[in-house]
């Protein structure tokens, strides 16, 4: 500590002290109350992090896995660490390498019934594409995976509709599953496509993408989503009586495609070997400029980077920064990074992910063993100003950090608000304009005291149990799932 | 009137009973408070408005004039009046033919600034395209069509960008004039083309179309609208320099179609002569389904049609429903009946057009002369319960019904809530969804009422003055242009 602070940093530092000393607090001051004032004065009046948004966002673009706008981000990211004095490095991540094409489909004209009618209509990634002229057949509407087994022979040669109710974010983990898994499931009773409502929580005819995955051994036929007013229109053209689509999807998946995987750190002054891993993803869908997804997650956590960099000293322990490639289309960076760091997974003290957008911040959850949330609360009240500042029930978790299960690593989540995520979340409206700045900044000053929290803190969380059933390497989220909203 | 009235319904001719008797009471009651409970509870029960506008919007579709779409609606409705037992005609009108074709627009990448982006655009109506490979040329940015002028030379080869700032339906009227007249105005500075930002209230990515129109003598440059996320994305781009656009336009304007006003009425008892004038537009935009625009106001019309046809006695006058075809691009329905009834205009003693969506009902409102008001407030009263029982300010008009001006018909308007009506006007989001059964049900209650009042008032509204200014036979209201919402 400087030995001339001003007074009014003294003052600061006494009224804002953690309700309870710590433990070690004669020897150990643990975490600075200046250094909250720092962290959450830049957080909020730098707009660094909403900056390098517009960088990514306008400047690159969309960005899927083994595309020129994936490579164009990864060395944006390493060029823009360098230009913060953060260290950084690539680490080797294949990718599969998915590419839209044209495509389209309509609801064929019935006659006496209705005209025909185009569909909004996006393939999911990952799908096959349909044969060049097309494929039609009718449609059968089912509500869930179970119902299409339920069904039997009716399924034979249609296209699977798989309609939901999805109304608000919640409901995301409800009907993923159809998304994720509803072409193979449709597959094997024998349809010939899928047709998928898309996730949202708005619509203006918009549909939403997302991966798909086809089960080992079971045809591959063609998947796509469809807007939330068409995935309405067949519903009701259903009810008079047989309705016939025409699907085109010139989408096709090519070999593998090397990638990287982009690391930054900033060494820890006493414990550099234990780790604060903070995660978000660098590749985004192929439509609009993935701006909530995950753009808003990796400007948070390269921006708590730059921050904690400046500091002097420097935290206790080692904070790392994985920007992960191919969490939406197959997770290869989140295994990679698992892979390759096997050996000091042990050390990792805590890893959290930003992949929930760019909302205002709401507080801070867990995944850790009995006595973690004693570890964090007394340290959260420089985030009462900002609403943040209290303990959320809920799991913390993350795709791309999932892979770290096994290895029984404390989660910590800074929750946002996501009520509108799913507004945008994998369709051609998740673009700069849907950020609002205030709420990035607010996020990315209570990422970087809860980062600094967990670097500086004399303890560390007490390691969750590995859940029983936990097969080492499996994702715990769905591929492509954000990780649950604050309820 | 039956002899043998159940006891409520004469408690409730009690209880609804105008405040104060009209003028010649004692001799011809006026409006009766039976029909008031009829109409109003019919409308509000029997979901014929919402089931046709299905048949309309699911059944047929996209009805752009001169398209099969459109005559299939004329066909449609001709048969729906037969049904209701409400006598119909056919009425001539010659209509523009404006085709779409292929789209598509994106910004160029340029060097060290951004990668391209593709622009979520849709060609304006009455657009001539672009040549087949496309246009390129820098964007310019202007927020009036004043600034082309002032701007000079700049303007030369360029692809001017209208922005604007429009949040609320009040303020469709203050840019419209961007979209309709912006083409020419940049061609007469040098442009080469003309992007406008949608004239819209939100917005997922989702281009809004309308119609413009090319200045006599003047270069006819391809003109397309610009999502307003896009529009954004353009003004953040050409802040850090020049930004190149192609643009890709495969629309063309084939040779003018033969179509029809679909007219019906139902006849006066005592004054047939006396004409109440209620219009719709049967055409919409080529994308959507014109769920609001104006496939709301057709069934509202078409309702009351059917309900008035139904009572016996009939009303005093005649109550004529006109399915205007071509409000969308050319005016040409609303031109032609002008001039076809130019003798009986005379005796129109009223127009009302129901153009402003599916909205709940909120009030009435009148360009008559003075006392017009009085002549219409006292029997209000049985639209308090629905929120619509009162005069609003503005004046009533209509773009189907503005070439009836220089006759001096005294127009009404049944103002609805417009409030979200520009969120999908235009759009492909149009779609049956957004009318919400309720409020269409309950403004269709209000206009039969109105409709009613006027037809069998004892008196009839005063007729406006001529505008000075008005040349005949010129629209009022700009081509598109639904009449102005309440406030």
């Amino acid at each position: 500590m400087p030995s001339a602070l001003p007074l009014s940093a003294v003052l600061l530092s006494l009224l804002t002290a953690p309700p309870k000393a710590p433990a070690a607090a004669t020897k150990d001051v643990g975490p600075s109350p200046q250094v909250a004032e720092r962290l959450i004065g830049a957080a909020l009046t730098e707009g660094h992090a909403y900056a390098r948004l517009a960088e990514l966002t306008d400047g690159i673009g969309p960005r899927l896995s083994g595309s020129e706008g994936a490579e164009a981000a990864v060395q944006w990211a390493k060029r823009s660490f360098e230009a913060d004095g953060v260290k950084v490095w690539l680490e080797p991540v294949k990718v599969p390498r998915w590419v839209r094409g044209e495509e389209s489909a309509r609801v064929l004209a019935s006659a006496g019934r209705f005209r025909e009618h185009p569909l909004s209509i996006m393939a999911l990634g990952g799908s096959v594409g349909t044969p060049a002229g097309g494929l039609t057949a009718e449609v059968i509407e089912v509500r869930s995976l179970d119902e299409v087994a339920a069904l039997g022979d009716k399924v034979k040669g249609k296209i699977v509709f798989f309609n939901h109710a999805m109304a608000e974010a919640a409901d995301y983990g409800k009907y993923a599953g159809l998304r994720t898994r509803g072409a193979s499931v449709a597959a094997k009773a024998g349809a010939v496509g899928a047709l998928v409502r898309s996730l949202a929580t708005a619509s203006l005819r918009s549909p939403h993408t997302g991966a798909m995955r086809y089960e080992d051994g079971v045809a591959q036929v063609p998947s796509a989503s469809v807007s939330v007013e068409d995935a309405e229109l067949l519903h009701r053209l259903l009810v008079g009586g047989p309705v016939k689509v025409e699907l085109k999807l010139g989408c096709k998946t090519l070999p593998d495609a090397d990638s990287f995987n982009v690391v930054a750190e900033v060494k820890g002054r006493e414990k550099p070997q234990e780790v604060v891993l903070l995660g978000a993803h660098l590749d985004s869908w192929d439509v609009g400029t993935g701006a909530h997804d995950d753009g808003a997650g990796v400007t948070m956590v390269m921006e708590t980077a730059r921050l904690l960099a400046k500091l002097k000293p420097a935290p206790r322990r080692t904070v790392r920064v994985v920007l992960f490639m191919n969490e939406e289309n197959g997770l290869r960076g989140g295994k990679a990074y698992a892979e390759a760091h096997a050996a000091e997974l042990a050390n990792h003290v805590a890893a959290l992910e930003m992949d929930s957008g760019g909302g205002k911040p709401l507080g801070v959850a867990l995944r850790a063993g009995p006595g973690g949330e004693e570890l964090v609360r007394p340290w959260l009240r420089p985030l009462e100003a900002l609403g943040a500042g209290k303990m959320l029930p809920g799991e913390a978790g993350g795709a791309d950090i999932s892979p770290l299960i096994p290895a029984r690593v404390p989660f910590v989540g800074v929750r946002v608000d996501s009520s509108r995520y799913f507004d945008v979340h994998h369709s051609h409206a998740d673009t700069l304009d849907k950020v609002d700045p205030k709420d990035l900044a607010q996020s990315t000053a209570a990422l970087a005291w809860v980062s600094y929290v967990l670097a500086e803190v004399p303890g560390v969380l007490p390691r969750p149990e590995a859940p029983p059933s936990e097969a080492p390497k499996a994702p715990a989220a769905p591929v492509g799932a954000p990780k649950p909203s604050a309820p």
